[in-house]
């Protein structure tokens, strides 16, 4: 294990959820990449159209304050010209990834100019309602969904090579010319995921349909989501990341069953192990594997949970065996951060923790459940397999520990210096079994319940509070919970489930500008977990 | 001959110079489609790449009230990183018509979101130390030469599919992401004509370096606008003018000697006579070969001229004697125009009569110096390919009508119920030989001294009114003139001639906005021509 003081050589600068340890050597496993690659799924494709000519009107009984009505019947779209200035919106019915082609015919004559287009894809409404320029965000403007085109020669068939994510296509006639029009016919996209359209899943066993919808919207999310890796979000960051990746696996178990796109991943990330054998957070498939430089503590020790997970859902123990000494290295940078009564110091290295985007989430507490859990279920994977399990005493340690976070009084899991009371704290606490199901449920509720203790937000954090409620016999609170948040978001109108939440702000953005927020977001389609795995026992005991 | 009174169904509404007939069906002649196809030029290709990296500084001694100066040798690119809002200018040291392409390298570790550029392809300063949006102009900005791209995958190549007109290259880096910047390397182009890059054209004998100049900069306009056609500019508007054809054939003639690109073009036109027989100002290659709406007279009776120009040239009589019949067609709609008198009306028709975009032009003494002109060089074609002179008694009937145009208190043609005096309408009185070179030379000359007289605005009308000055004795009047104005471009810093010039306003514009302008336009090629062919002896004789 690395000596925590020979790691004091960081990056200055750098805001404090993101800072970056000093830049780690890769260690290539060319026999994992090339296993991996050997598992690249050929996508499956479908085509779909447009259902509807579009315009947004105010209305302020909606979460965004607007509501699409028809303009024209999509039938009417090749015979319509559109001039210098117009606009038309197209609505796919719902949401979409894939490649947009379409039709350019001409009103007109004589085309004695080039066609100047701009298209906007639009996963919500605001996409395509307002102006996506200038946008205030920290992160990188080039993610921002349109393309402005310019074509010679018409009438001619427009292929866009770039993949969009999107259910709403806008587009803005930037200009023609006085002498032609243009009209639009044959608008369609070629939707792609590792998932075959054919694929049966089998119906959620409810007739609640608020729950019925949870699932649906879930397996549109996590589908979208599945392309030659599980992405964490189809229009951002469109890339494997270690955390999200963990949740996609849970849902996909449970649904569409693509065991080798899970595979591939493992192998992808145990291709990449850092000089320390830590894994990298996420990585890139293009133009060329490579390793993403963000570093997340609580994503590495995710690997080994995700690694048992696979292997009990799939069977195939060879992975697990083959991925046993990753798992291992995985563990060794969380571990590096116990002191010697084995408590958890998110003060040991400057390495980033998540656990949440929430703003001044204290990690201590959160993080220290969150390590107890791994250390747990690699020692279960260690006996699956055939090892002797490598964190007993760890996890004894730990457990022990677990009280230094408890407040007696109370009653919740406290964090930090300032004793902060977070949902996720108790989340983590409960999910590492580290207390009586009963004290945890307790705690997570009491969270709840308090409006001074920090609230998650993002639904990945939201998916760990729900599980942990469930798993400690607060069924009936994680439902509530589930109708509330992605229940929420149904009520907004979502089509796939969104990357970041908040009922009471729709305009809420980890990134400053939420037109940088990806609305198809793979960390938020756990309901569907949560429904036919987690609550399952429970539901079925209701009907 | 169609009855005058017939064709007063006409589009309302339209500007003045851009009355259009309605709309006239096409009687294509597949015959004249496939000699032309088979005509078609495989293009030549040449990789050139930039001089250097500039900027753009204030100078208020230069035409355009800036220069350029060096900001960085072109080796230092590859090691210059750019990140968001950056800005770069490449200088290819000349006028290139091509395709760009360039290496995308990386200064980072993760290449974690896409780049946004945009590329501004600048023939002039203007182009690219000015934002092109808004642009005020009546024709369509969707010509203007920037690009908006996204890469998704770094590094990599990036080749631009569409052709672009430039000496500049402006890519402003409009996002990257926090954690890279961007490289450029290998930034080349991919120029296209159909001349041969090893094409030989004899030296112009003289010691003078402005004419030397003026040689050189007209061959490399024409050079960069012959294409599978003879462009008109190769920015804007990329396509065939019969008009234009004429001067780019002479100039041709003399430098490249392409004639089957000549061939070519004027089976174009044969192929897509009007049902009336006149023949389109222009037409379109792409996407398949159509007619141009806009129909010009003074173009359509230049027709017969430029067969007979490349008859001459080639010596390929079969292809005039081909075109006869096309020839005849093309003079009809010129000459309903003539009233009894056998004086030309342009009130006769509202079909757009051009000469030249100078404001306000009465185009009644031109058309009737253009049409006579016409009619005799048919009448030598005819001899020529041995048929009988068709127009002896309209030229007889015409060169007496020539006097009612001519004020014999001035010395100088008038045109028009405001007995105008314009450069154009003595130019063109002159070449048609109507009265006596020296005459006509005074005319021109009176004109020209007159500061009350309309001046032309392009160089296709100063084109003429130099030919003019050196057919009728005024040699030196024409080197004068073509020092002045495209010795004035050259001053200005034209790397290739303009499609239109004013030497006290460098933002003169024909549309409103100079950023619409083409400053590589095929009609400004013709001081070669002039050098060669029409000053050919006195310049010699100067020797």
């Amino acid at each position: 294990m690395d000596d925590p003081d020979d790691r004091k050589d960081h990056t200055p600068d750098i805001p404090a959820n993101q800072k970056v340890e000093r830049v780690l050597k890769i260690n290539l496993n060319k026999e994992f990449a090339e296993k991996a690659e050997s598992l690249k799924p050929q996508l499956h494709e479908q085509i779909d159209y447009p259902l509807s000519i579009i315009e947004f009107i105010p209305d302020d009984n909606t979460f965004f304050k607007c509501k699409a009505v028809q303009k024209h019947p999509i039938e009417n779209l090749p015979n319509l010209s559109y001039g210098k200035n117009d606009q038309l919106i197209l609505d796919f019915g719902s949401h979409r990834v894939g490649y947009l082609s379409f039709h350019l015919g001409v009103d007109g004559i004589n085309v004695d100019a080039p066609t100047r287009l701009r298209l906007t894809f639009g996963e919500i409404p605001y996409d395509v309602t307002e102006n996506l320029h200038p946008c205030n965000t920290w992160i990188s403007t080039s993610w921002l969904p349109d393309e402005i085109i310019n074509i010679d020669w018409l009438p001619t068939d427009v292929e866009m090579p770039r993949r969009y994510s999107f259910r709403y296509l806008k587009i803005d006639i930037l200009d023609t010319s006085p002498k032609y029009k243009v009209r639009f016919s044959n608008v369609s996209v070629r939707a792609v995921s590792a998932v075959p359209p054919t694929v049966k899943v089998p119906i959620l066993e409810t007739t609640d349909e608020e729950l019925m919808a949870l699932d649906r919207i879930s397996q549109v999310t996590l589908r979208n989501c599945m392309q030659t890796v599980f992405e964490d979000g189809p229009r951002r960051d469109r890339r494997l990341w270690l955390g999200d990746l963990r949740l996609q696996a849970l849902t996909n178990y449970c649904t569409f069953k693509n065991f080798n796109l899970v595979k591939r991943c493992l192998y992808l990330f145990a291709a990449l192990p850092r000089e320390d054998e830590s894994l990298p957070a996420c990585l890139f498939e293009k133009p060329k594997l490579s390793a993403g430089l963000d570093y997340i503590v609580d994503y590495d020790a995710l690997f080994g949970p995700t690694v048992y997970g696979y292997a009990v859902a799939s069977g195939d123990l060879d992975t697990a065996k083959e991925l046993w000494k990753t798992v291992l290295g995985s563990m060794k940078m969380p571990l590096s951060h116990l002191d010697k009564d084995g408590k958890f110091d998110s003060n040991a290295t400057e390495a980033w923790k998540f656990l949440d985007w929430s703003a001044g989430l204290d990690t201590n507490a959160g993080m220290h459940g969150l390590v107890l859990y791994c250390c747990k279920e690699v020692n279960k994977l260690a006996i699956l397999i055939g090892k002797s399990p490598p964190y007993v005493d760890v996890v004894q340690k730990m457990s022990e520990a677990v009280l230094d976070f408890y407040d007696e009084s109370l009653q919740v899991f406290v964090s930090g210096p300032d004793q902060q009371v977070s949902w996720i704290s108790q989340a983590w606490m409960a999910l590492s079994g580290a207390m009586e199901s009963v004290v945890c449920l307790e705690a997570i509720k009491r969270a709840m319940e308090n409006p001074q203790s920090l609230k998650p937000l993002t639904p990945y954090a939201y998916h760990h509070v729900a599980e942990a409620l469930a798993r400690c016999g607060g069924e009936e609170d994680c439902l509530k919970l589930m109708k509330e948040y992605w229940g929420g978001m149904v009520k907004a109108g979502a089509d796939t489930f969104w990357e970041c939440f908040d009922a009471d702000d729709s305009r809420r953005s980890p990134y400053g500008d939420c037109h940088n927020n990806s609305y198809c977001h793979a960390w938020s389609c756990t309901p569907s977990y949560l429904l036919r795995v987690v609550l399952k026992k429970y539901l079925d005991g209701k009907r």
